[in-house]
């Protein structure tokens, strides 16, 4: 159907191309855009600008950050000895709106998976050993997903670490029923997870 | 949790007010943002501003249009004595995609809704009536949306015309059951819409 002119077409297009924006979605918000008070669009088209000119990435952690240093690795009451270790900056505002962990992050910035093309070599782990030999680290918590890349990331870089560091404390992140869930509509390996890892009570 | 730089809160912060995002939705497009390469949000960024540049309403039907007159009102093979009036821009697109309409349309730009404040003044009907009176037109096609508002302005609508030309036909889209529907599970209101507008068989 061409009736609609070429730059809408065009932004349902690039809307279309987001994650978990389908074709309708892409055309109502291409339509509510119209409708909207033109601030509505330029303003986040100068947002769009901006985040990809005032980001960069942490030195430290690689997470999302203003400045040199993120906000986690420039507070000093964060307990540095304590390294979590995640795929992506989005796992780190989960864990900080839990708000529980006082440790600092390493963000590896993806998996391994070889499907995809991505070795170790891909992700930042030479930088997590770096960080490791040259800080004095009491405990290393691997957050990598609970799936299969996730899995097998987490035993690539716990031995890694052992190579390197043999005193230091590896942990895993507890994998098992999530809180409110029902019994019987859990999945097999989450089932086998929660036996795994059962504890004294 | 003030741990995301600011520009990246206020990424959120407007992708969330979109309608049909929520908070987490944003949060996943704002790391897209970040992740991808920088084309892709300063191309949305400039899509964005010129859809408000360039686009207006069509003189004739009020669709969106990159012209003085929309593709359809400016398409000298449209049977301009076939007018259907739809609420909004895309329910133009639906009825072309679908493609067997050759008739043209014309734009009420919202429905009447005491609740929110919308009187008739509010809406396209005087501009409707203009067309009707100056255009030689055989039939009118009600095609506002089929639900409280919908039918309640559809009812306005006609009464309106009725006053300026008796002799016009004025239809309205059937209603009942969508095709590929499931009797069991269709609303009340559906199944006695279904039933009004049974036909010979």
């Amino acid at each position: 159907v061409n009736v609609l002119p070429r730059v809408v077409q065009e932004l349902i297009e690039k809307l279309e191309n987001l994650p978990g924006v389908g074709p309708r979605t892409a055309a109502r918000l291409a339509y509510y855009f119209l409708r909207a008070p033109e601030n509505v669009s330029t303003e986040l088209a100068k947002v769009l600008i901006d985040i990809k000119k005032e980001i960069v990435l942490c030195e430290n952690c690689f997470n999302y950050s203003a400045e040199k240093l993120c906000p986690i690795c420039s507070n000093n009451s964060r307990d540095e000895s304590i390294l979590m270790v995640v795929e992506e900056p989005l796992d780190i505002v989960a864990f900080e709106r839990m708000g529980d962990f006082q440790g600092v992050y390493h963000v590896l910035g993806g998996v391994i998976s070889p499907i995809n093309g991505i070795g170790p070599e891909e992700i930042r782990v030479e930088e997590l050993l770096n960080r490791i030999k040259e800080k004095s680290i009491s405990e290393i918590i691997i957050a990598t997903n609970p799936n299969l890349e996730g899995e097998s990331t987490a035993l690539y870089i716990r031995n890694e670490i052992n190579k390197v560091r043999k005193e230091v404390k590896i942990t895993r992140i507890a994998r098992g029923l999530p809180s409110g869930a029902d019994l019987e509509y859990a999945d097999d390996l989450t089932l086998q997870k929660a036996l795994e890892g059962r504890g004294e009570f």
